[in-house]
């Protein structure tokens, strides 16, 4: 049956990943590494025990959905909304140069290899996401989400998901010629009346709907309506092009309802499902890009320039904040995975740009993914002077 | 995207859920009523609001199945085996003589109808699974997991699978004309060996997991080893043919590990997951069988004999604890659900019943599945003289 498939298939994902997160824990090192190496390992590109039909990875995504939901419902819960208004200029900066230099970077490259300018778009594109993820569970793992430059990295996702959506519409409408500065507005004015709206009246909605759930229609689990609106929080993101865990992550951030209790109850079910996320992710990671000459040259080039322009943006945003803090948060944003992919797998459909070049990206995503959890790490745990809550 | 389309479904069946359930439990009736209906308003046959394309409904079936597994983890982990011993030969009886009765009055009652013989037997053999779901929840919600009756309810559910697993490769193979009988008795010995040895070195291995859990290779925490064991466990029963229910149960049975502690985390995972499994099965429940008067006659009386079997297997192989366990046990055994659609399903792929008759199935499933939990929840509320201990 095809249940028990994915049932077995989410048995020897948590066991891998459990025992390889075990391993770099043990070695100090964070335990998404791991959790990431074990997807690899037992994925269709290695060990191939995790590598069933379309329909069976559909369910596997949609349980790391899941999983990357609630660590990211976790982290908002673990920040407070007023430090991140604190911080709200920085990190506007930091997503804002975070989205140009790499696009900029990324399309003057391809330019200069000489490839079209549609295609030199496109993988420009696909290099302006951070894959926010990653970063989230290092700070967390490494008990670093109450310093400045995670609360910067948290608020600069945010305006990096809304940028980077807003690029992507742009370079396909250039693509197809059809440019339509009305969507586009509209497209934008909606994200940002969401965020608005979530982070302005969302607090006070919430204890509002948690007075009518005493009401005896509605069990008073104050957990249940934190589930729930996590769930639409995120669905709605979807559905107006954000990404889904940008609304889990402010579901978490204006859950102020019992924020203790919630936090200690939402841990199993965070331990139960994250590791999927990333797992899964590693099972999507392929190997054997990088045994590809042709392709591991520009390879190089492009993940050269998305590494350096993020670090880039974290130090001119953030400078303020002093020489550490500010490449730690370059650092932070450094990784890209599933939009990045997402973008590059578009531009493949469109046939704008060609197989190699999808390869380059790939190469770019596990780059990004596998070095920034153990040199993030590493950072975190150099840190100077700044005290751990400022 | 697709994955939104699930995030908002998953959204929409936790809401309706969640306020539906709370409606009953404000009115003292199982909150599962509910759920179940819930699904059955938002599923495809009413407001059609959850009605995806395939693909995505298999997605909502995992995440049911997550649900259902962890409820009856959570079952296995309020249950002690050794009570579970103690009650060992009556819940045989119960699931041995639960098995037989409603077989033989089903094959009896079609062929009485002058239906021809394999279709008779097909029908025979969808009366013949319990879904110990829907009762396991009543029972703990009512908080009668304690009581004898759960207790034999519980050992007669693993008992009414096996064998209601062998009857339907029994049937099978007569339809076909090739019954191997040596086939028919591996799977048994399988089966039947796979449940000693759990049951026998169970408690025992997990101690020895956990003591070598303490490696640093593998985080030491309880919780993670019961997400682990209960995965295992469901997918190996499904992958010797039992539910994977089943190996869920057997799973909670066995972790003797810090029982509270992980009792205590279970319940946000049982608070997130368990309403999917009750929505999403409503869903698949379509009231508009009851319009086809060709059907509804024939359709109760199957309902009937599959009802008033269960009772009376229950009374028999019970009777020795007072006639209200007998009865309350009985009742208990009462739900059909996806086991018996399952049969129905590969009887109507292998041209063996007619359309007609699948609908008589699915009217004995809503029937069972939507009645039993009013009236098993007000046997329990009348329970004399046994204290909830005993």
């Amino acid at each position: 049956m095809q249940v028990t498939e994915v049932l077995f298939d989410l048995f020897v994902l948590f066991a891998a990943a459990r025992v390889l997160g075990g391993l770099f824990d043990a070695i100090r090192q964070p335990a998404v590494i791991g959790e990431l190496l074990a997807g690899v390992l037992v994925g269709p590109h290695l060990l191939a025990i995790v590598a069933g039909p379309e329909q069976e990875m559909v369910v596997l995504d949609v349980i790391a959905e899941l999983g990357i939901i609630i660590l990211l419902f976790t982290v908002g819960l673990e920040t407070h909304l007023s430090e991140l208004r604190r911080v709200g200029l920085p990190a506007l900066l930091v997503g804002t140069t975070g989205v140009a230099l790499p696009f900029l970077g990324g399309a003057a490259l391809m330019l200069a290899l000489r490839h079209p300018a549609s295609e030199s778009l496109f993988i420009a594109a696909a290099l302006v996401a951070t894959s926010v993820g990653v970063t989230a569970r290092v700070f967390r793992d490494l008990g670093a989400l109450g310093t400045t430059a995670a609360k910067v990295v948290l608020g600069a996702a945010v305006v990096d998901d809304v940028l980077a959506i807003t690029v992507l519409a742009l370079v396909a409408g250039l693509t197809r010629g059809n440019v339509s500065e009305a969507a586009l507005a509209v497209t934008l004015i909606e994200e940002v009346a969401f965020l608005a709206f979530v982070v302005f009246a969302g607090p006070r909605l919430v204890r509002r709907l948690y007075d009518f759930a005493h009401l005896p229609i509605v069990p008073g689990s104050p957990f249940a309506l934190a589930v729930l609106l996590t769930l639409g929080l995120a669905a709605l993101s979807g559905v107006i092009g954000l990404a889904s865990i940008i609304g889990a992550f402010l579901a978490g951030l204006i859950f102020e309802l019992r924020r203790d209790e919630i936090a200690n109850q939402v841990e199993p079910v965070y331990e139960f499902l994250v590791p999927f996320f990333f797992a899964v992710t590693g099972t999507r990671l392929d190997p054997s890009v990088f045994a590809e000459p042709r392709i591991v040259g520009i390879a190089l080039l492009v993940t050269g320039v998305a590494v350096v322009t993020k670090i880039l943006a974290g130090y001119l945003g953030a400078r303020r904040f002093g020489r550490w803090t500010a490449s730690t948060i370059g650092v932070a944003m450094v990784p890209r995975a599933e939009v990045g992919l997402i973008v590059a797998a578009f531009g493949l459909n469109l046939g704008v740009i060609s197989r190699d070049l999808y390869g380059v990206v790939l190469v770019m995503t596990v780059v990004t993914t596998l070095l920034t959890p153990p040199v993030l790490g590493a950072m975190l745990r150099r840190q100077p002077i700044e005290a751990p809550g400022e």
